[in-house]
């Protein structure tokens, strides 16, 4: 699948999996592709975590309507409303889940651009992610990025060690169909921002011109 | 091109930038291809500052080759004498720069999937650096992601708000050569994980089979 193709069709999948089985080549297709990621100072900081025990995916499943509910109570009128139609994880109905870790340590203390800023391990390990949900899209699998929990809560439930920091938590399996759009925009959560509002010229809040402006707004990949 | 093939060949450029212009319509479709990225509760938390002044690059080498000397100077031996060889930026070299942020208040207090992780605004950041840069790669453009500064400066120096995070310095330009292996790797910094060993089933710790294993390792996209 093109890549442009690949960005346009994927989507944050909770309603639309089929459980059928996703063959080991294909999954191995989809970890290599997150394991090609850029990282800095090439330290690779990301593990995996392939759960497909239904015992352990109601754990988290029970963790993740927990946190629902209080987001929920947070909520008044038409946003409680619209919220209590959108569906916020396919734990169970996808046909497995993966936890995607960083770890800090895994190049030693000298990393190549981690100097100043923490951060950009766990960045790479976000990288990895994305890389993923494009094969993913290549081969008609879905991946939903699930994130109604306290980390430390499912650290506990998988055994991840304190030092290990947990980035994302996935449910992966074939579509069932595809989106145009995304559900968030469907369900009237949220719109798509224009692009051109968004991008600056040499510094913070200094507009692009008209004609670049419209130029980006009618770009369709 | 090919998903595979953008995300096999896509390198961090910091050496091979070619310094011709890439053209509007090129650099639209690479921000669309960021502005497509998933983002928490559809916050799309992002904006991009596009650089071109020579004025301003040179300030920010100016961060980044001081804080590349406090690097080199917590080195020795074999690491020092390696990390002399390799270059980290190409702020002049490349055709432009472009600061990506994260704005936590985008889409308002509640972002569906943010209540216990703020930094999934930064993630969805990242996210859309990754979709970035596969498309660059489409288009044989290369980016390197620069790191080596305090964020601070360079928000200072961009006149990026206090409330605004700088989640990544990018640099972007025609690509005169390909490199088949991570420029860390073919200097001797630092080797690919096998990734069968970064896997585990079901909790931390529990290895794949020796089957997948195998399979996983063999894997070529």
């Amino acid at each position: 699948m093109d890549v442009y193709e690949a960005i346009r069709k994927r989507r944050d999948v909770r309603s639309w999996f089929d459980s059928k089985p996703v063959p080991d080549e294909i999954l191995a297709k989809i970890l290599m592709a997150g394991h090609l990621a850029p990282s800095v100072g090439y330290s690779q900081p990301w593990n995996f975590i392939i759960i497909k025990k239904l015992e352990t995916r109601k754990k988290i499943r029970k963790l993740v309507i927990d946190k629902r509910a209080d987001f929920e109570n947070r909520l008044n009128g038409d946003k409680k409303n619209i919220f209590n139609t959108i569906k916020i994880e396919g734990i169970l109905e996808s046909y497995l889940n993966i936890a995607v870790t960083c770890d800090f340590e895994r190049a030693g203390p000298d990393i190549i651009g981690r100097s100043t800023m923490k951060e950009m391990s766990e960045y790479s390990s976000v990288l990895a992610i994305e890389n993923m949900w494009l094969a993913a899209r290549a081969e008609n699998v879905g991946i939903g990025w699930i994130s109604f929990f306290d980390p430390e809560d499912i650290n506990k439930i998988l055994g991840i060690p304190e030092k290990i920091k947990l980035v994302a938590y996935l449910a992966l399996g074939y579509l069932r169909e595809d989106h145009k759009i995304p559900e968030l925009e469907e369900r009237n959560w949220r719109k798509r921002e224009n692009l051109s509002s968004l991008i600056y010229e040499e510094s913070w809040g200094n507009n692009i011109d008209e004609k670049f402006s419209n130029y980006i707004d009618n770009t369709e990949i």
